[in-house]
């Protein structure tokens, strides 16, 4: 399976104190990448909810910081797609900082287990296979 | 009518690359006061959805930022009840650092107008009568 | 002058249990369009505390909440500059939904007064002639 | 060493349009009861900067999600320090909402490795003296 690429900017409302993007938004981009993995697959998440009756939700996540991202940075989120199960998706996904250097710089990687929920109770179930087929 | 106060800690999270607090936190620092008001009054919010059917909305707000809010700070956040009309609520509300100083330094003010909206539609209704008297 | 636009994708992060974008979010999205404008310009914002050590901050705002953004929702939102003073800067912000409609539709709107700070002490500051004159 | 507990109120900016509390909110909890944790034992994160020129920092997290938090929860969040380092400190957090039942819901967990770095080039330090006796 492919890698899937998506750009985000750093604004203020990103950053902290410290002078760096505070930490748990990095949860937040990536969760933006898988949106547009997602979408590039085909499927809004608005639109998963009204025609499925499903969410994804993250299950569990380790997230490894290495260096900082900081205002203005122009970076990279990847998405590489693992092991689908029956309702569980395994992703692996970086955040780089693109650069004139031959190298982009890894900032932060993640190991993401997303979820199939139904939507109102959020009780696990079945990645519906239309969906399934298409990622 | 009364003034409620209510607490609130500046946190990593709150603040940005420049050092302070991020502006649009202060609309969410302006928010938990007024749901703690709503709370002080009998009404969760949760509830309003599940027992009336409504939410209630900013539909206009105005903001002056007077001195920044910076990390660890203790704020004390106030809000003013005003005219309450069928469908819309008029509040004054305030944004205080606390110190050992004699007085207290305000940070920042708003004039907020709430309206009540279909939980369902976003449409203005009326505020059913016994959130009303309560308020 | 020109309005500049700048194109905004809502995400999960951005809305809230109402099933609606958060109001907060709102000022997030005006700021983006403020510092890509800025950028357009010519100005970096961690560039312009490097070169001038002055940041522009929101001094004063009002925000009009018309109708409600929803996830997935793609938003332009403008930026038109008004009058520039010694040290505050006048803007006029929409904020819209795209479609497939004729018009687009208008969800929200606001008055911004920037400020320009020095970086160190937030005190108000001339704004520097090179960055005037290029806005 | 004892297990620190600290109190926090979920409102409408902490809730998503699947209803439930966003899954980023969770480190910004953990956050938030790290730093009363650290209060409690006589530092302020804005004082360690002055005093000290340290930052701690998130190296490493990982984040189990077991059943979503939503609007209006009163939940405790926990921090039981585990094995220091010279520069590295690693903790075990929970997320609970409380309730009347005779047991606390269990939420959310994590596993935190934290970095004591200096806060201006973000390079590990190690932790100070005055520091880690009271930890």
């Amino acid at each position: 399976m492919q890698t899937f690429s998506w750009s985000i900017r750093v604004y203020y409302e990103d950053t902290d104190a410290g002078g760096v993007v505070y930490h748990s938004k990095y949860m937040n981009f990536f969760e933006r990448a898988r949106t547009e993995w997602l979408r590039s697959r085909g499927f809004d998440q608005s639109a998963l909810v009204e025609a499925y009756s499903v969410v994804f939700a993250v299950r569990r996540m380790t997230i490894e910081f290495i260096k900082p991202a900081r205002l203005d940075d122009q970076l990279t989120v990847t998405v590489e797609p693992g092991r689908i199960g029956g309702a569980r998706l395994q992703l692996r996904q970086t955040l780089e900082r693109n650069s004139n250097a031959p190298q982009r710089q890894q900032l932060a990687a993640a190991d993401v287990e997303v979820a199939c929920l139904d939507a109102r109770q959020f009780a696990p179930v079945r990645i519906p296979a239309a969906i399934k087929e298409k990622l």
